[in-house]
């Protein structure tokens, strides 16, 4: 049997390491800071997310040491915010990775690069795309933390790796399936954080769950248009990965980028909702990459347009929401 | 200008009414009980839905005689509940509904002939089909109360009179689209209860998030699946006449279907879950008028199937949905 290594210590980390715990004696697990790794250590679960979890010491080897946690494990599964990525690896080489299969748990665009982290990993450390996949929701984190059933869907190319992952992950509260799409599941799961911003804002601004129907069904059309300009392969944007996992964020109160749109039609700028909030919505980043890429495929996106010009243009939510709302059907 | 005619005492009869007094002069409105058009004249509402809506009684010509409002009126918009529509046209002649052009705003199949409204006005009054349409949301009354803004689609196969209600229902605050879809958004309201029946239940037996997502994202799959075989035009069921309506219900705290559901799920049977309720749950017909449809069609229908064995064979909740969660991806 493979070792696995989960990268991260944020909500979906733990999570994703509290699933693994079901199948897996012994699980690595590299959070970035030392006094966490001392609270995992002494009180069996993290500081900071889901810290109901409970973990059995034995099970668990944690560390701050990434060198030491890629090396320890045949398989990584990466979920840090995209937005750390290429700080976190800056002295990773790429004989670590060699051999390495890669999950990206991660839902978001690098900065540094607009791309993906696949292609990120593809591009740093020269492992092969066949070695590569997504692991991608609908899932909350808060509600594998509970075990209430949810639903994987792991992407790769390969198709015996996704389903050796997708084996990995599976347990009582943990369904899966696979795919072979690993652009379109990824791009899908960073896009669907713009519309749940979306959605926060029309929701600040007044508009009722009538509206929300429609720029829902509007957004899947929007995602499908994107991916499949990007990513020409056959998919079906209705199924779990994609349009299940934007209605789990974008009808989400918990959702961090649909409060964070919330505010911003509240009348908050930029600025005050970041300080509030105090962390990082992931959406924000993401409209703005995916806005790079899209100038070169130039897919038809009003939606992303309508955030993008509120988020980056500072124009009036109330104006380009009313914009908007002439192009939605 | 036509004269518009709209037929139904319930909120979505009423808030129609609200919207149409936007662009006609005069709307003929019946209800059918007496008390009730009492109330309107000397009160400006409606008793018992939607009583924030006031309307002018110079724009309303209110009455309980079904025949003037019909001989009154060249287009007329049926929303009553389905099964109550064989009893209530049952004096209506042929003749009177001569030239007539008649909308569905009914979201049911017509139990006594398990068809959906338009093929009962088609096969009764002889109207052809290309008079009869459908008037479809995602839109709850109460937001049109509100003055949200909604989008509907006006579906008919005879695009001119498509185009027509379009104009009829546009203004501030709604929004129209058209489609030839006569039979698949009719088909697609009806089932959408259903689903929101469904969710309901899951909810009760305290399923989460994560997965009503996944049970959506299903649906609306299984939604297409159905049509397509029943009415095989092209359509994108991604459209907010389909998927949106879907959405706007099954995510709805207020939809009563939902909530018969998660009584269900909560232990009520059938018959307390409805006294206890002390209204219709369209879901609960149409369940069974769909698996009676659907024997001809023989669609794989696994999440109608559960509702259908839980409501109708008495089969527990917790199993059938435990069953149904094996067939979900």
């Amino acid at each position: 049997m493979k070792t696995v290594g989960v990268i991260g210590g944020g909500s979906w980390a733990t999570a994703l390491v509290k699933i693994l715990c079901n199948n897996f004696a012994q699980v690595n697990w590299f959070v970035r800071r030392e006094d966490q790794v001392a609270h995992i250590l002494r009180y069996k679960h993290n500081p900071t997310y889901l810290q109901s979890v409970e973990f059995d010491l034995n099970q668990i080897h944690v560390s701050n040491n990434l060198e030491t946690i890629i090396s320890r494990s045949d398989v990584l599964i990466v979920a840090t915010p995209s937005a750390f990525l290429v700080e976190l690896f800056k002295d990773t080489t790429p004989e670590l990775f060699k051999g390495k299969i890669v999950f990206s748990a991660v839902k978001g665009i690098v900065p540094e690069y607009n791309a993906i982290p696949a292609r990120f990993f593809h591009k740093t450390f020269g492992t092969p795309y066949k070695d590569i996949g997504i692991i991608c929701g609908p899932c909350h984190a808060e509600e594998v933390a509970l075990e209430r059933l949810s639903y994987l869907t792991v992407a790769c190319q390969h198709e015996t790796i996704a389903n050796e992952m997708a084996r990995m992950l599976a347990c009582r509260y943990i369904k899966t399936t696979t795919s072979d799409d690993l652009f379109g599941t990824e791009l899908s799961a960073v896009l669907k954080n713009v519309y749940a911003l979306a959605s926060g804002i029309c929701s600040g601004l007044g508009y009722g769950d009538n509206f929300q129907a429609v720029l829902i069904a509007n957004a899947i059309q929007e995602i499908e248009n994107f991916i499949d300009e990007v990513s020409p392969i056959h998919r079906d944007v209705k199924s779990s990965a994609y349009l299940g996992d934007l209605l789990v964020t974008a009808y989400s109160k918990f959702s961090r980028n649909r409060t964070f749109g919330y505010m911003i039609g509240k009348g908050y700028s930029v600025k005050t909702a970041q300080l509030e909030m105090d962390m990082i919505a992931e959406g924000y980043y993401a409209t703005k990459c995916v806005k790079e890429i899209n100038k070169k495929f130039q897919v038809e996106m009003p939606i992303l347009e309508a955030v993008y010009n509120i988020l980056y243009e500072k124009i009036s939510p109330v104006i380009e929401m009313k914009i908007l709302c002439d192009k939605l059907t």
